[in-house]
């Protein structure tokens, strides 16, 4: 084992013009760094890759400061502490952190959080992790569900959009995911549980919004962005909420959609609000308890797009950008 | 006196194709109502002429019902009781209420609320109305605004954003007006008090937006939409307010402005909220105690359009949409 004990990272080493292009990142060698005083050394198991990372990589302003060229790009990863010079951590136990795209991390005990190896590992990086933290934030803080209500998710196949649907089923709403093809679409209602799925890849996008909220809409969660919004704006009942998640739909290309519809807000006296997760520290120990425990009782499920080893994270990321995965996309490290 | 008790009336007679037309309105003689048991008529002195008018007289939905054709305008009034079967009212107590375009007005005693005759009548239909109160909600209980911190209104040198930037002030805040034309922004900041005022006929709006706002924008009160609100959304701080009042800019062409910057509201995490504010009843008296209380001391100002005679209301009406009117438009009916 001490053999081998050889850092390897991706470092971003140029910003996309446009699209993002595997040859933005390079895969480094480098040391394998100590446990600092009071700190841990994690061995990463696996890392997340998620629709942020995309505008950390442009050099515009945005709510957090952009990935620095040529160092290990920014990650959540969950991992087995090998080397601990803390009271809080021993070797052996497991937990999540921002480890970054790269097999070994080390760093203060503080910025890690022990996890219950119980559960797959993996699952602290998606329904009982930050994604399903945002779920549970965006959703209950912000998008205050009444039960009876109808509940809309874009992207609602992917790891936050899939925790915002059960949970608000779980809180007595009627559950509408909007996901790109019918595969997706089957899984978000048969296997998830919702109530309906829009295909945004099939025509009539519209026609179909409207068929599946004979009621109207009374949160919306957003993801993606773009036209889909404008057509849920039309939908819209009063006193409707929007928790405003994601806008991946002009990250790729800067190109940004136009929307037409604002005025509905007013007609709806809606509320719409931006959030990210991060800023939600007080929120994420009452998330996490009652993500774990519905997953453990199984009714979060979850899917996984796992791909191995770190040198195919850049091409997985981008597949994600493109929306291949199907659930959580992963990357295994060990 | 009583020889020349007939009521006239200003019906809507057919809805606007495009802009509004005087076309669209007719005068009307009728026989003056009787007070009804427990109501009153009342002699309107004044009446208003807001905004929301416009978007009443489509017959698309929006958040109250459309304006009925061949019947009398909705509007506020103030006015004098003339006639009471109410305990609560009496003959020659002044009343402010939905009087409509019209000499004279009969209803239930509820719907009329009482003024205090020692300010100038026509204030009631202004700052100390629903203008004010519309200023006073939005302003603090949607955007919140905290001392030092820089608050951006349009249609500043109207009734509401007059206001929304005098309560600003007082407040302790950084006020920025944007109006259309020098003298308005001349009135926005001499004689009202702001800090700045954006001419938004001017060349480069954006850039004297951005000299305007140095620290950026942490209440955006938005009275017209269109273009400007997209370049709001590019100087919004961290977890900017924006309280959505009106969208004037779309009344009357329904042609709709599509916003580039939505964005923005997740980058910024912004909170924007659609309200109006005949739905915040429990905060009208809080209200029209503060606004009343600043205007008898000055510190509130405001500036008056009065069109003489209810003939002429259709053509102010039409010169108030186009920004014809310089501060609260009103009608002299007596």
């Amino acid at each position: 084992m001490s053999a081998q004990k050889q850092n390897r990272q991706i470092h971003l080493v140029s910003r996309p013009q446009g699209s993002v292009q595997e040859s933005n990142f390079r895969l480094v060698e480098a040391a394998v760094p100590a446990a600092p005083e009071g700190g841990v050394l994690v061995r990463n198991h696996y890392l997340s890759l998620d629709p942020y990372m995309r505008g950390r990589m442009n050099e515009t302003k945005s709510y957090a400061a952009p990935q620095p060229l040529n160092s290990v790009m920014v990650g959540g990863t969950v991992g087995e502490v090998v080397e601990s010079r803390s009271s809080e951590l021993k070797v052996g136990d497991f937990v999540a952190g921002m480890g970054g795209w790269q097999l070994y991390a080390a760093g203060p005990a503080v910025e890690w959080r022990k996890v219950d190896p119980r559960l797959p590992l993996s699952v602290y990086l998606g329904a009982v992790g930050m994604p399903g933290v945002t779920a549970w934030v965006g959703l209950l803080d912000i998008g205050e569900p009444k039960p009876g209500e109808t509940v809309v998710v874009s992207s609602a196949a992917g790891a936050v959009g899939s925790v915002v649907g059960q949970l608000a089923k779980i809180r007595g709403c009627r559950a509408v995911g909007v996901a790109g093809g019918a595969e997706k679409c089957r899984y978000v209602v048969e296997e998830l549980g919702f109530d309906a799925c829009v295909d945004y890849k099939a025509p009539d996008v519209y026609g179909r919004l409207e068929a599946a909220t004979p009621n109207g809409i009374d949160v919306y969660f957003e993801n993606v962005g773009g036209e889909l919004f404008d057509m849920v704006l039309r939908r819209l009942n009063a006193f409707a909420r929007i928790p405003l998640c994601g806008w991946i739909s002009g990250y790729d290309t800067g190109q940004q959609y136009a929307v037409r519809n604002v005025p509905a807000l007013l007609i709806s006296r809606a509320k719409l609000q931006g959030f990210i997760v991060s800023e939600h520290q007080s929120r994420w120990a009452p998330a996490l308890a009652e993500l774990g425990s519905e997953v453990a009782k199984g009714r979060i499920k979850y899917r996984e797009s796992i791909a191995e080893g770190l040198e195919n994270a850049p091409k997985a990321f981008i597949g994600m950008l493109h929306g291949r995965n199907f659930g959580k996309q992963l990357v295994k490290l060990v």
